[in-house]
């Protein structure tokens, strides 16, 4: 077994970014420049290395992420796991700001009512929102379906999509539909996936643009 | 690529639970009957079937958290992420409560004076509180540290730990720490785990107590 190693706090995550940029190289995986950051960091977040390999971009994803959220984009994320983990200070400090309907009593009626998911109907809410929205989708597959649904029929354009729903339901299909449309997303491909890998993504984003 | 499949809402974690079944199934994996709701909604929320080679459980580990949760015991875990997944009204039910002490400001400011992590000012600050307490670390390695120090030393006894931090710096050997001791553990051996993990375990202990 290794010892504990003696790591200053201030150090612990510099360390781990080392850590991950070697394994990285033994396995010759080379990153994206751009990308680079982002899908480190959910690494970071799940010491999972397959990431590195199903980690989806559209083209120069990242740097559009960056502009919207400079202008004030909000985030609509699908768990309050996610929007516990997103750092609303620096969002905030560009006009932004996170939210999650799940919760929401108008929304869970609506959905008892139209027998679809809670998801689905936060994704409606959202799109009442006066302002471009990063949607950050960490759980509900039917999240994805509903503004791949929204997209099609005309009735809505996201701004952005962080597509990383986890599971075994739909998760797989519903990440593909939103890589056929024409908005930007960072989606990563398969089953894997989840709230903290949502976050993850908008703390990489966010990281970049703190003053 | 899969079409998507019509599931209704109310049926889709059943469907998830099944698909997993089916996927251990052909792996030939038998999980242990206690463990087997735990382990199972790990991999729901992580779709990573690697946790079911790398759960361990000390003797009748599910059987001790649910007897402590029907007693009243709190939970205290070292993330807001945690913190947001965990079902707590089930707990409240009970009579437990959830904490995460991490964003408090006395947290902050002792671990600047004593250059140690917040997380281990937070499991000091845990071990003051007076009933029995289940830990649920899904970040911090010096959490599990801190704790193995308390209880070498005859400080503080945890009711029971749930060590599932994710990461590089030391979160292997931390977890092995915490295996030595008497204290009734889950833990995920490796580098794997999170604050999504932590949740999921907390809350598969939980849904079997559900009135």
């Amino acid at each position: 077994m290794n010892p504990i190693e003696f790591v200053l706090p201030g150090e612990i995550e510099k360390r781990s970014f080392e850590i991950i940029s070697e394994e990285l190289e033994k396995r010759q995986i080379v990153l994206p420049k751009e990308q680079e950051p982002v899908t480190k960091r959910v690494i970071h977040t799940s010491a999972d290395f397959d990431y590195a390999e199903t980690m989806c971009y559209s083209d120069h994803a990242v740097e559009i992420a960056k502009e919207l959220i400079l202008k004030g984009a909000d985030v609509v994320t699908d768990t309050n796991m996610a929007l516990a983990g997103i750092n609303k200070k620096i969002l905030a400090s560009f006009g932004g700001e996170a939210h999650c309907f799940m919760a929401d009593l108008d929304v869970a009626q609506l959905a008892r009512e139209r027998q679809v998911t809670r998801a689905t109907i936060s994704m409606e809410k959202a799109a009442a929102i006066e302002k471009p929205v990063i949607f950050a989708v960490g759980n509900a597959p039917t999240a994805l379906i509903e503004l791949h649904k929204m997209i099609t029929e005309g009735r809505y354009q996201p701004a952005f999509i962080i597509g990383v729903p986890v599971g075994f339901v739909n998760v797989v299909p519903a990440k593909e539909l939103i890589m056929e449309t024409e908005v930007p997303y960072i989606i990563n491909r398969g089953r894997k996936g989840g709230s903290n890998v949502a976050a993850a993504i908008c703390n990489a984003i966010l990281y970049q643009l703190r003053r």
